[in-house]
C-alpha cells in the first residue's frame, strides 16, 4: 500500500529535519548518528494509520508518532549499553563509537525530546496522551528489567516470557496505535480496540522474530541464522524446548550452551527443536496472537473503515525475514 | 522559619509514601533506597514557597514540587554512574550497590515518574509546566555533558564554567520557582522574576559550594576539607587560579595535580590560592549572583509579599557548610 510507504518516508524526513543543536557536540552528534541509522519506523507508521481511520491528518498525527519513535530510539540506545551490543543495524552502537557516559546522557536527552514532540499535540489531548505514554514508558522499563533478570535465571516459564515481551516491546505498539486514536478523536471502545490490536500484534511480532532468527530467510535477514542460539539467548523457542525436553535432551541443551562451533551449535539445537516440534508450537502461539489482533480489528471494523490497518496487519503477518 | 521546615517535612513524607511496585524488585528496590537517602529538598521547597506567594495551596503545589525532586534524583542517579561516584550522602550509590545497568534503568523509570507527578497538576497548567520542565531537563543534560567535556580540557574559561553550572544545576532551581508561579497563577513578569531569582541563586549556591569545599566549616561539612582539590576537580576557584597564576605558580599547580599526600596537596594549593586572592574573588562573584537574585526579588516584591522567599534566600546566603 502506497500510503504506508509514504508515511514511513514522511517520518524519515521529519526525523532528518529535527533541529538538534550543534553544541555540546558530544551530546548531539551521537543522536544525529543514531537517528540516521534508520529502521522500519513501524511504530510511528501505526500511529498515523490508526489516526487516519478517524480522519486525523498526518500533520496532526506526526508529533505523537515522532514522540513514539524517539522514545523507542531512546530505549534502544540504553538497551544497547545494558546488552553490551557492539552493533545496531550493522553500525557501531553509540556506547561503542563514543562511550557509555555519552550513550547514557544522549539517551536521556532523546527521552526529553520525545516529550517535547508530544507537547506539540493539541492541549486538549495532552493529559490523555501523556497518561498513556508515561504508563507505557514505565512498562517498557519493567520489561527490560525482567529481560535482564531472566539472563541469570535457569528456569523461565512461557507465561513469564510472554509477559516480558508484552512489556518490553508490545505495549509500545499498543500505545502507538491508541495514540493515533486519541488524536483522531476515537471513542473509548475504539481506543481500546486499537490498543489491543497493537499489543497483540507486538507479541506476535516478537515470537515471529524468535522464529525467524532460526528459521527465517537467511539471505534476506542479512545476518547469520541462529544468532539467538549462538548467544544462548532465552527465546520463546528455547524456553519451550526446555519445558518439553526429556532428561537426555535437557542435558544436551545444557551442553550446547558451551559449544564453540557455531554451525554445529545451531544445527544440533535445530535437531532437538525439530524432535520436540518447537517450530510448530511457536508458530501456533504466534498465530494465536495474530488472531487476537485480528479479532480486535474486526470489532473495530464495526464502527469504522479499517482497510488500511487490515493491510498493515497482513504485511506484518506475512514477513519472512 | 517554621514554614520551610514544615514544607520540607511534607515533601519527605510524600516521597516516602510514593507507591512504587514490588516487582521487578531490581528496578524498584534501588529507587526506594535512593529516595530514602534524603537531602535538603531545596528545589521542591522553593516551588512551594514561590507558589504560596500567590496563595496556591501546598496541595496544589506538591505535584510540581515532587516532579522537580524526582527529576533531580534521576539526574543524580545517572550522574553518579558517569562520575563513577562510590558514595552519595555517605551511602553506596546505586550502580555501586547493584550495578550500572540497574542504575541506568531505575534512573529512566524515575524520570518517567517525574512526568507522572507533573500530570497531577491542573490540565490548564500542563502545557506551560511541561514546556518549562522539558527545556530545563535538556539544559541540565547539556550542562552535565559540558562538565564531562571540561574534564579532558586543559583550559576552561570562567564564562564557560559559569555557563556549565548555570545549565547543570541553576536552571533547575529557576524552573522549580517558576513552576510555583505557574501553579499559583503568577503573571508573565512575576514568573520571569521567580525564574531569575532561582537561577541566580543556583549559580551563587554552586560557587558557594566550591568555596565551602576548601574554606568551609570542616566539622559541619562532615567530609574532608578540599575534596575538590584532592580530586583535581575543575571549580570556580581552580579555574580562576589558573587564569591569574604566573608561570611559576602554574607549574606548581600542574605539579600539585600529581601529589599523593592529600594534606600537602590541599595546603599548598591553599597557599597559592591565597597568594592570588582567589577566595576573595570567588566570594565577590558569588555575592554578585546573590545580588542579582535579590534584585529580582525586590522587583517581585512590588507586586506581592515576598517575605517568605526573602527569608529563604537569606538562609541559603548565610550557610557556612
Amino acid at each position: 500500500m502506497l500510503e504506508i510507504a509514504q508515511s514511513a518516508e514522511r517520518i524519515e524526513k521529519y526525523l532528518k529535519e529535527i533541529n538538534l543543536p550543534q553544541e555540546p557536540a558530544n551530546l548531539y552528534e551521537p543522536l544525529r548518528y543514531f537517528l540516521a541509522l534508520g529502521g522500519k519506523r513501524l511504530r510511528p507508521v501505526s500511529t498515523i494509520l490508526s489516526g487516519s481511520l478517524f480522519n486525523a491528518t498526518e500533520e496532526e498525527l506526526l508529533p505523537a508518532a515522532i514522540a513514539i519513535e524517539l522514545f523507542h530510539n531512546f530505549t534502544l540506545l540504553h538497551d544497547d549499553i545494558m546488552d553490551e551490543a557492539p552493533l545496531r543495524r550493522g553500525k557501531e552502537t553509540v556506547h561503542q563509537k563514543w562511550n557509555t557516559n555519552i550513550a547514557i546522557l544522549s539517551g536521556d536527552v532523546l527521552f526529553v525530546r520525545a516529550y517535547q514532540e508530544l507537547l506539540k499535540c493539541k492541549p486538549k489531548h495532552l493529559p490523555e496522551l501523556l497518561q498513556l505514554f508515561n504508563k507505557t514508558a514505565i512498562e517498557v522499563c519493567e520489561g527490560q528489567q525482567m529481560d535482564m533478570d531472566f539472563e541469570t535465571r535457569d528456569i523461565v516459564s512461557i507465561e513469564e516470557y510472554i509477559e516480558m515481551i508484552r512489556l518490553k516491546t508490545s505495549v509500545l505498539l499498543g500505545c502507538a496505535m491508541a495514540m493515533g486514536g486519541i488524536v483522531g478523536g476515537a471513542d473509548e471502545e475504539q481506543k481500546q480496540f486499537l490498543y489491543d490490536i497493537g499489543m497483540n500484534l507486538g507479541i506476535a511480532f516478537q515470537i515471529q522474530d524468535d522464529i525467524l532468527d532460526l528459521y527465517g530467510n537467511a539471505e534476506k535477514v542479512g545476518k547469520q541464522v541462529g544468532g539467538d542460539v549462538m548467544a544462548n539467548k532465552k527465546t520463546f523457542l528455547s524456553i519451550y524446548a526446555r519445558i518439553l525436553a526429556n532428561e537426555q535432551q535437557l542435558a544436551k541443551l545444557d551442553e550446547l550452551q558451551e559449544y564453540y562451533n557455531a554451525l554445529a551449535k545451531v544445527e544440533t539445537t535445530k535437531q532437538i527443536f525439530s524432535d520436540l516440534g518447537i517450530e510448530k508450537l511457536a508458530s501456533e502461539a504466534m498465530s494465536n496472537y495474530f488472531l487476537k489482533a485480528e479479532t480486535s480489528l474486526e470489532n473495530l471494523s464495526k464502527t469504522c473503515n479499517v482497510n488500511k490497518l487490515r493491510y498493515f496487519v497482513g504485511v506484518l503477518k506475512n514477513r519472512t525475514y
